[in-house]
């Protein structure tokens, strides 16, 4: 099988001066590696008309495949469509159907159709338009010395629609009748990537070589990936995902289609589903949580109030904790972690709790209670349940952590596992 | 002046795949800009040995100076030390610097040196190391075809102390002598890049050719920077800095030497000084701005108690807000948010406090209080500000913004400033 060989050619003084930081071509990768292809190069430019040429001259003749970035605008220093048109000996002339979109997406803004404007619609002789729904800037196609050029826009929603939407398809129409690829792309919390693997060699003693497996770091989540190269092993990449899935159980949160939700959207989707409330006491975390909770839409049908009681006085005067408890047992302990989410449940009336006390530090432990301590309580008010972690790391990471974990432990209330997670069972 | 023409080589699988964001290039290019040097091109490949040869060869043809950014790893497909021997026809030796930093390197960790990490004292011929006092892999600098190639580690924070301590100088000695560039950075607030360039249209009515004015949004921030190009303009810099700061007043939150603070970051700093408390109350950012807050070491000084108070129902039991008030104004007023700011300083005994209730959206509008309205409270018991905001945008942005406004009003108290914030200003 001939492999396709695709470059990316991206255009902008904004990416060359480190104004922006580039994602869209991360965002073309992983569209393309869900085909079983890889991006083989990658240039970046400023928007200067002689370093375009010689790129699209050069570039086109190494790969089956380039796509260029950006540089579709109205402005002077928008000049992918010329370049292309001078690498490629050929002119740029009014394209009809550039020229419709572009009338009709000013007509829907009621704005005049202006003359930096009418320069989007002068594309390369030949060229074949790729609809853009979401922006002002048609895509364009052309094929020149064997390589087919994409031509899209900078702007990444605008880009990532056309991706998927037009080109994708196209390339997947390019690849040879042998090639086929077929992926499933799991969302998992709980675990990290060795720790994993080690479970899945002993668990699969004869890994197949048919199936690909992968694994992607998406803090807080892991994404694992099995993906297959021929419409042959469709049988075994079921079988695989079901026996994945049942290796992993409750620690697998979702099959990732397209945008994968957060620990919070998918705790909030659970309590709409069962008409719950929830609140928070939080003190390491400091209303890291609530906040997670609250910057989704829809929040308020479950959240209605959450307490950060950073010092002890504030955790008994807000959620009555006993003082002599705060006295015998400290702030970080199992004792005030319950006491906290039994005065939140009492003061707010929600129906769950989260409750955490910890040290984020960087100062604050001691010998018996490191930096990285803490005390997760969660549940409904006849059944709190307490689980104390140590993690280490800075305290940005130990406060998203925290959160993630007492997140994903109410979660677990809610659909009623009983399963202990991977991260409390290494503890024992 | 001849322009050094400066290019960048990225290596890394994980950067073509998509998995990686690529955010050392943009930090490099910051770090030239500061010397008023914009890099050329820049190209991406996966660690592959002929690639990164073909690349090296080529490009050490067209820069006077070339980066190379990651493959100095200790595992097999860290690949730039020999690439760069192969491109440059020479081999790749023991180099004894190398192999003292490696051994000082595990010997303070107390672990051994192991193969793999001797592979990283394997270094090309004739080659200087560059010192990276923070990690493993040193960097190493050598000439080739009247370029100077720089290796430089992938792990950011290594690759910028390296760039910023023994890099940067070293590019600054190759500019020419008539090659001059002194840059001043300011952190604004409460300005955007439009209203900021008509104030300075309108009160700069001949400005200098010789004084280059440049923006960079960060976020709440705008970063404004000033720079010269020959040491006979620095009087005139300083001239230009002076009246700046004094046009933008205490929009101006510091001249930026290294990482800029956040807006909580500097209220902190404030707090502490004074040994002020400050608690919040919050409806609509729904935790956020303690989260801010308490993301910060040491916060536990300043901040002790926080309310999240999402309903009108736990608005009057957490923080005594009236419900007659909730009745007769509703929840996004003025009345509410300062009784809101009361209730939060009589519960918590804390000195300062910030209250927000409002409109996140995306539902919940009304013609009367439209989706982005909110009302901000802040100040000390005997003295509680108000004002109000519509700020349109996603429900990110609204939170963001009020948080940061919040915030930013709370350091106007502090710092005793009488001065209207733009942001406000621009209402009326």
């Amino acid at each position: 099988m001939k492999r396709l060989r695709i470059q990316l050619l991206l255009t902008g003084n904004e990416l060359m001066i480190g104004d922006i930081i580039d994602s869209n071509s991360a965002m073309i990768a992983q569209q393309l590696k869900d085909l079983g292809i890889e991006v083989q190069r990658k240039v970046t430019v400023a928007d200067d008309l002689s370093y375009l040429v010689d790129e699209i001259t050069h570039m086109s003749q190494q790969a089956d495949i380039l796509i260029i970035n950006g540089g579709l605008g109205p402005t002077v220093d928008d000049l992918t469509a010329q370049a292309l048109a001078q690498a490629s000996n050929t002119q740029l002339v009014e394209n009809i159907h550039a020229l419709v979109h572009l009338t009709t997406w000013c007509d829907k803004r009621g704005v005049a159709l202006s003359h930096p404007n009418l320069k989007q619609a002068m594309l390369p002789e030949n060229c074949h338009v790729i609809a853009n729904p979401v922006g002002s800037a048609v895509g364009f196609t052309t094929r020149f010395q064997h390589c087919d050029i994409y031509c899209t826009p900078g702007v990444p929603h605008e880009l990532k629609r056309m991706m998927t939407q037009e080109i994708m398809p196209h390339i997947a129409q390019k690849l040879t009748s042998d090639h086929y690829y077929q992926v499933i792309r799991l969302q998992v919390f709980g675990y990290g990537e060795s720790s994993i693997q080690k479970l899945i060699d002993k668990e699969f003693k004869n890994w197949s070589e048919n199936i690909e497996l992968g694994f992607r770091a998406a803090m807080p989540f892991l994404e694992v990936k099995l993906a297959i190269k021929s419409n042959s092993d469709e049988k075994m990449l079921t079988e695989y995902h079901n026996k994945i899935r049942s290796l992993l159980g409750e620690h697998v949160l979702a099959n990732i289609k397209n945008e994968p939700q957060t620990l919070a959207e998918h705790v909030l989707t659970l309590l709409k589903k069962q008409s719950l409330k929830i609140t928070t006491a939080e003190s390491c975390t400091g209303g890291l949580i609530a906040s997670l909770l609250t910057n989704i839409a829809g929040s308020s049908q479950v959240f209605e109030a959450g307490f950060v009681t950073y010092s002890n006085q504030m955790k008994t005067a807000m959620i009555d904790v006993s003082p002599s408890t705060l006295d015998h047992h400290g702030a970080v302990s199992e004792a005030v972690v319950i006491e906290m989410a039994q005065g939140a449940l009492k003061k707010s009336n929600a129906d769950v709790a989260i409750a955490v006390s910890g040290i984020a530090g960087p100062d604050g432990g001691s010998a018996e209670k490191p930096v990285g301590s803490v005390w997760i309580a969660w549940g409904e008010n006849n059944e709190i349940k307490t689980q104390y972690f140590c993690i280490k790391g800075s305290r940005k990471y130990f406060q998203t952590m925290v959160a993630n974990r007492a997140l994903d432990l109410i979660r677990r209330v809610l659909i009623k596992s009983d399963e202990c997670p991977n991260y409390i069972k290494s503890i024992h």
